[in-house]
């Protein structure tokens, strides 16, 4: 027998294992090197975890919320049976009124229906179906630099491409957009492009919104594809209810007038539970097909318990209060936070920073010549020696080192309290100081 | 700018919407075709879902565990905070005991730490998360004939191949698998075998167990390539727990001595709940970082809730208990099905059946003549007629139509209690006369 020979060829060398194409292309993780930071500087004060606040976790409205689906023996059964790929109806039909509140309108003006809403392990699970579906290997997503790193390893993860467009503190710039397809054209490169992935509310990593007619005007230029190709418009709307003034902005997605160009992305992770893992997302109607195939084929489906727990939330008021005071929160910790850099850096040319209205984190610039990268001296400076950490900015852009810029930080004050993050602001201003 | 002009291009005729591969390899899906026909026939009896019974959902144990969960301020805020891609330490350490339990050996004799062990959405996530990690389009996975059809989705999802191999009432047969390499060898494909997948116990559709010699030969065959290239045998356990008579049998995955070659893939879907989705892998060390690369980038992790609430489960001692229950109630529900057979169709020529001794199914023959397949004579009158449903035996062969067996039936004493498991057979059995 063939294979049976081969079985018993001695002195043959080892082979390295093999692996799919697509395992290689998904090796590359910046998150498994910065979680190993956190586990092995543990008394470092984290400016770093992009985590939500474990003070701000719903212990208690979950309790609530468990206790009456447990008590409701057909509820409870419900919950505990496998449910549809796509998701419980019940709570899909609370997410079309919760996403009529957050546009501001009603669920009949939302022109979408139940089918259209589907489910997922977060909203990375839907982050990454929607490039499943749509990007092939050599396929390009644009994105605005710098970017919510996570979603570079997705697209390069199906060995597509991420092109950078430029931001400013408005998002991303329509100039450059234009200019990128233009480029890309230029090099036959056009047909490639298959995605333009935005975060339009506070951006992970530098909490900048996208402006409202941007919104507009990119949803139109995608849209001016659809007789040639697909551009599907990815909207990543995971900060969306971490406004910490005014009201919520109207989505890009309520934009997309014939409904093919838009995917809103939204999570229940920053603003309700990461536990969770309560994703979904609102697609064009000949995506739902192919993403539901796919995710089929993934896990059959999300946990059902989960979307009966977060749908009982929903039905009996425990959420809306719930999210005012995560608001609460996180805005007296931006102003300490904030406070803190004016206190121990404000006198310093060269070192600046946004204030963001909403988010998660504070995006700092140091001095060209001080360098904050990944692997720097600042970073081993901040984490050795003064035991504070962060996430180096050039982490959060596209392309190649060498060419990132290496004088960003990505602060968080998500996770510390305000104490530790008054001082983690010391010790890091420090750590500056020490660099100049 | 040339994508305005495109824009402007009037009466141009819309092409397809473009897709990537991936979805086009994806979209043949039979699982909802079946769960259209359930929901446009809720009068049926339903001998087809492979749904667990919701009498047996564990509706108390889950109140319990869950107060006690959200009742600890420390555990609640664990469970619902993010966790890591891998999975909850707690769970991860209980899973290594309650595996050594399986294994009729203690942990220390397991051979493998927390870390190789790993927590998916269901098992269904982990079975896909291997092929990513192991195939590439044009790959082969051997399968037994006939199978789960979900894995041939998934398999075929990754454009790579599923190849059939004989199997008896013992399972895949050694013979069979030898054959069936030989001849790949000989159309030069044997290099692009990269995968075994077997259910070892009281499989899908057939309720056969692989038999324990078999196990250990299937796996040195598999491992004798190990110089020359991966193929690993993927071992699907889900049906494992449910054995209705004495314990159950040691794995195949305890005959891999160098722990290279096969991933053990569990779930908690069929034992306890399908709704919290928790399954697990037991990898080969190699594959452990392939398999958390994927997954962060599918979802960076399964819900930390249902991990917690399935530990403190496990911890509080409320799962035995459970799962024995269970175990009583389908032998009893297989014994209605099987006693039910014999007296409306134990008189027929060609009429044969598995009584198993274990799992949700009962494995029908009929004679060649009649036409129990996917949309065939004997499924409509079944629906129509009688409103009693079965899964078609051909859905469950690989290969093409046609040359599928077209006179088996599915028949799954999972869902329907005893009253209407008998009536479903006295109305199948009407059909089938009907055919003769």
């Amino acid at each position: 027998m063939v294979f049976s020979m081969t079985m018993q060829t001695p002195g043959t060398s080892t082979p390295a294992p093999v692996f799919s194409q697509r395992r290689d292309w998904a090796a590359d993780n910046v998150v498994g090197f910065m979680m190993k930071q956190a586990v092995d500087h543990p008394e470092c004060i984290s400016l770093a975890a992009g985590l939500v606040d474990p003070k701000t976790l719903p212990v208690e409205v979950t309790r609530q919320a468990a206790e009456r689906m447990l008590g409701d023996d057909s509820m409870a059964r419900t919950g505990l049976q496998y449910g549809t790929t796509e998701g419980s109806h019940r709570l899909r039909d609370l997410l079309l009124e919760y996403l009529a509140g957050l546009e501001e309108t009603t669920v009949g003006e939302l022109g979408i229906d139940r089918d259209q809403l589907m489910l997922s392990t977060g909203s990375q699970q839907m982050l990454a179906l929607l490039c499943e579906a749509v990007l092939d290997p050599g396929d390009i997503c644009l994105i605005a630099d710098p970017t919510y790193y996570v979603m570079l390893g997705t697209v390069t993860g199906l060995g597509a491409r991420a092109v950078a467009v430029d931001a400013d503190e408005d998002g991303m710039r329509i100039d450059s957009l234009e200019q990128t397809l233009e480029s890309l054209d230029g090099d036959g490169l056009l047909e490639r492009v298959k995605m333009i992935y935005i975060v339009s509310d506070f951006d992970n990593p530098r909490s900048v919104s996208l402006a409202v007619e941007r919104r507009q005007r990119l949803v139109e230029i995608a849209a001016g594809f659809s007789d040639r190709q697909r551009m599907l418009v990815v909207e990543d709307a995971a900060y969306r209810e971490l406004y910490f003034d005014g009201s919520p902005r109207p989505s890009a997605w309520g934009f997309d007038e014939d409904g093919q160009t838009v995917a809103l992305v939204q999570t229940f992770s920053k603003c309700f539970s990461p536990g969770l893992r309560v994703g979904f997302g609102v697609l064009p109607s000949d995506l739902v097909g192919p993403v539901r195939d796919l995710k089929g084929n993934q896990d059959f489906g999300s946990a059902s318990f989960n979307q009966h727990l977060l749908a009982t939330v929903l039905e009996d008021g425990l959420f809306a209060g719930h999210v005012e005071g995560l608001r609460g929160t996180y805005a007296a910790k931006r102003d300490v936070l904030a406070s803190a850099a004016t206190e121990y850096l404000g006198d310093i040319d060269g070192v600046d920073w946004l204030v963001p209205g909403g988010g998660l984190y504070i995006w700092m610039t140091v001095p060209e010549h001080v360098d904050a990268g990944f692997g720097g001296s600042l970073f081993n400076r901040a984490v050795e020696q003064e035991q504070v950490m962060y996430v180096p900015g050039d982490l959060c852009y596209i392309g190649v080192d060498g060419v990132r810029p290496r004088n960003r930080l990505r602060l968080s004050f998500g996770v510390e309290d305000s104490d530790r993050l008054a001082e983690g602001m010391a010790r890091l201003a420090r750590a500056i100081r020490a660099e100049l």
